[in-house]
């Protein structure tokens, strides 16, 4: 089990290098995603990759209310249901599955959120979905531009593992993160995210993912810029220089 | 007849001076200001500054769709409208309000709008109207700075009448205004106000009014200082980089 | 002018006959007709009836909210208004058809009433014109049957005259129609049209335009039978059994 | 476990009798009672009937779409739940109580229905939640006056378990029950509800919960009588007569 976007720390998981090394090894152990907050925002191949179980949901990529969750399935992980003798009931593929064949659902659907599903997806494929991971992409390299910039560092070390959702800042030691956001909230009517566990206090959370575009980019990186001012952190401008001159070109 | 905030110029006019001149000559004219695009988001009053007519409309400081329009009407104002032989009708103020006085209208109210001006209201009255008009003057000072900052200038001459709704701003003499505004439309999907008359092509407007805040403004000055260089003025980040630092402070 | 469907009495005007007289006496008056009430209701022809001005509204057979008004001109009313002196401004035809032809409105138009308008379009042309007007026609049909069943009598007098918008039903004699339509708003949260003019008191008006089908009319003639027993008319059951009786066939 | 309106029967459980069955014996099973179909429509009192685990839903009484379910739960469900040693996760109540406490959810909650929650609640409260009750106990009973009146037969045997959310009605042998609500909804545009298992092809149901008043009870029952008779069963106009006389008197 993987996530492939690490909401908490930015860190994007190498799908293929996964489904490779449990290949590897010979082992037919299903591999199974969560792509909450990469689907439709960061490149993920199903069927490519190999992956037996995708599991998405409406909230982040997909710009809808929170609501609806998505299973996509493998022929394995469809063969593994079949014959796993686990007990299961508002889980179980099997009735969702003969509904959905005659375009139902077994239980009561959440009606509304799949009218609004609709329109994104008729908006994802307007635009184009290769087009969509690129625009993330190039959201996430002028946020870190911005970071570098400010002189701070981003938490995710591995530069193939950088989030194209969401990026997180390491803030200098002695300054306590969540002060900056609560700063940047009430100022600036701007909420980031906040650190989680171990990281709680040592960092907070851009997200750029979803239905945003260059200069909804531009508004949150000054936010961050002066809110980090504000809260005592003495950050040069140009964070938010470098990256607006990588927003002046397209690709 | 006044207008109060001249939105294809971003000049306001002071109307208590007006209202002062119009007294010294010892005439007793009728004072008519248009507060189309400066009610709710410019200090004005129609009472102390003597007023007889005061128009407005739903769509800019009230941040409702078009569709409504208000008159404030002095006593003297109404006696001249009773003595006038002028003919009316659709225009006309005594069966409006006939009406009023009892909650009604003459005619089919737009209902819908009328539920939106409620809320509009409400939104208004908790900020506090003086803290709404000191915000917009907050933004058009970090506009001007940023403008400043570019090398460029700001349309209206002379600084008492700087508009706090909008500014307009001269592109250098050799560029096109309007291609500066469609270049900006179309990479960063912001949509300027054009020159209009002897302006065209001369001036781009920068909108500052409604539902407005810090970062939208950051995101707006960031769009037009990257829009003007991929348009080929090369104006230095110091424009923006000037506005937030106005921005860091409250008041 | 001419209205084509009288609101306040469910008459609705022979526009061709009018037509035609004026025609008969040689006169080149202009034909204007007020088709607020009837547009998307009852059957209209701007051009095949030689009206030379149509007035139309976005509130009623349009199915929008108030806000939206229209105008169709024959090539004499666009001579008629070139070559006229009357001063005009805001009502002036000229700026509005020269903005028109390219797509826009010399003011700022009501561009959300606008897309609702497109929407009310859809719906409208993917029933069919003809069918929106037969549908109309027969609901209309099936409330003179209710109450014609109740004993009352419809005001207008001339069965080629009947409204298919609405029908205005006379009260008996020693019956407050206003008492009548309290009890149905206070008992069945249904608000009938009041008498106007000389009719107040006398009858009680009631809509079926628009959006509206077989099961609304019959829940609306049951609010109309209750409330008309409840307010002390001894109405028989039969107005509505013959009302649905119409219902039960479809032309 | 009990379900407190059965759906597809129309049979309202009488749960404290249950709950007094189970006292009886002196066992300590926990009494868990599910009221998607009933809460807000009939009465039910979690704390007074001694219940244990209260199971609802958003898309019912509470008249919104669906995607919120609730938990009320006793102090005995509490300690079983602590001391259980049922494996869970997603359905763990612990983390979702420790959240609730400071007004929070442990997961991402559907904030937009919370919202819609918020108004449900607040038209719940302004009518009353026992006038809430008795308005569908009164329209239950103009149903069965309908069926009645109509000769037919409701589903439910025992009058003290006739649900007052929704009446499922019997056809009569040799008729279709599918048959007459695919006419009722290509005739009528209204959808009743189909009968499930062996009651598949015997019974229709009419749902009168949630949002629902009078009118549109008096057009549901009209579009059943003559969607029936259009299906070729010659109900008589006695059963919407019977009903309407009861909705003439209000309590």
């Amino acid at each position: 089990m993987v996530v492939h976007n690490e909401t908490s720390t930015g860190v994007t998981s190498r799908v293929p290098a996964i489904r490779a090394a449990i290949d590897a090894t010979g082992h037919d152990a299903l591999l199974l995603v969560d792509t909450i907050s990469s689907l439709a925002s960061i490149e993920y191949r199903h069927d490519a990759w190999g992956v037996d179980v995708t599991v998405a949901g409406s909230q982040k990529g997909l710009m809808l209310p929170p609501g609806l969750s998505f299973n996509a399935l493998s022929e394995r992980a469809l063969v593994a249901a079949r014959t796993s003798t686990l007990p299961r009931s508002y889980w179980d593929w099997a009735p969702i599955l003969a509904a959905n064949r005659k375009g139902f659902w077994p239980y009561t659907p959440a009606t509304n959120l799949l009218y609004g599903l609709d329109a994104a997806l008729d908006r994802l494929e307007s635009e184009g979905l290769e087009n969509v991971w690129r625009r993330h992409a190039r959201h996430a390299a002028a946020t870190r531009l911005a970071v570098q910039g400010w002189g701070l560092e981003v938490l995710a070390a591995d530069p193939r593992e950088y989030s194209a959702s969401l990026t997180a800042v390491l803030v200098p030691h002695g300054v306590d993160a969540d002060a900056v956001r609560r700063i940047i909230l009430e100022r600036y009517d701007m909420s980031l995210g906040t650190g989680l566990g171990k990281l709680a206090g040592r960092v907070f959370r851009i997200g750029h993912l979803g239905d945003f575009n260059d200069l909804m980019l531009a508004g949150t990186l000054a936010g961050v810029q002066m809110g980090l001012r504000l809260a005592g952190v003495d950050v040069p401008a140009t964070g938010l220089a470098q990256a607006l001159a990588r927003l002046e070109w397209d690709d």
